[in-house]
């Protein structure tokens, strides 16, 4: 009955993770816009268009599905780091570029509103602290690397903890630029000083 | 019957007003130990020792109870930078002083935890919106003030940019300092290098 010049259907198992993947997207959007406690699996089920015990078949409860959106989330940030550009670069390009690159994320609703989220999420839900914390190590070795680059001759653990703070600088700039917030519409300004600011910060004399 | 050289009664008002600071009180606790969605009036009246009805004749409806937790905070907040130490220093010292009182505050569930619940309400609420733009200005103001003292020949525009990059800087610190975080047990080699970053930042060439 299929012809054989065709694509093959898609096997069971993949159409069932589109399926999840979509559902877990959908998740996503109802977190950023109404909040963890707006995310209800009847409501999600309805925005979806399939029953609730459909759903549950994927996702037996809210904590399981909310453990699985962290785990996409952070699948999503990984993949997204090895592709980062200007590795290649000079090491001040390099690190300004990655500074640009996360404070762009940052400026999108799935890289501050959503992680807004889950930083609140992380300090009563172990699965959340676990992905949050993998997610920011990701960025942190990014970042050390970096550094690294910039100053050859630091002690490694100076390295570290200039990553670290520039990580703060950069979650926490969120704050400023983030949607909805007072340098939302015109970044620019704010966006070049952070990036000399965490310059300044990684280079300083030790 | 009233004695009159005992102190007299506290009018009804005031009785009422300790009431819901109490009540507020233990709702800023539930909201530190289980998240804004862990926080319901039926728990929050039990945890108070009294009857639902009693909870809605102060507060009328979850969002009224967290609009009033709000500015509770904000006006905790305000009262509490009036008297902040080292106002009267040299500009070095009093800089060093601010940034070691918002870390110190930071490092507690009330200045870490519970802020991370009101960025992400923030996002959904214009009430805790408002709020959390009022707490930071406040803060900014403070940082600004500092920096302006030892930096006085920088343009306003760029000691405001330097302040809210400093605001966001500790803020985004919470990730590493705070409560449960990677440097929550020994901080201090981290806060000192965050110290010495924000003055950095704050004093680096224009």
């Amino acid at each position: 009955m299929t012809d054989p010049a065709s694509p093959a259907p898609l096997p069971a198992r993949n159409r069932g993770r589109e399926r999840m993947e979509s559902v877990l997207l959908e998740a996503e959007r109802m977190m950023i816009e109404e909040g963890y406690s707006g995310l209800t699996m009847r409501r999600l089920a309805e925005r979806c268009g399939i029953a609730l015990g459909n759903l549950q078949y994927y996702f037996p409860s809210k904590s399981a599905l909310v453990a699985a959106l962290a785990d996409h989330i952070c699948a999503r940030h990984r993949q997204a780091s090895e592709t980062w550009p200007a590795q290649d670069a000079a090491p001040e390009a390099a690190f300004e570029a990655l500074i640009r690159y996360v404070l762009d994320d940052i400026r999108k609703p799935e890289g501050s509103i959503l992680y807004w989220e889950f930083w609140a999420l992380a300090a009563h839900d172990d699965h959340a602290k676990t992905a949050m914390a993998e997610l920011y190590q990701t960025e942190l070795d990014l970042l050390s690397e970096a550094i690294a680059r910039l100053t050859p001759a630091l002690p490694e653990t100076q390295i570290r903890h200039r990553a670290e703070i520039i990580v703060g600088m950069l979650e926490g700039s969120g704050l400023m630029i983030g949607p909805g917030r007072p340098h939302a519409e015109t970044p620019g300004p704010l966006m070049e000083e952070i990036i000399a600011a965490a310059l300044a910060v990684a280079t300083r004399p030790a």
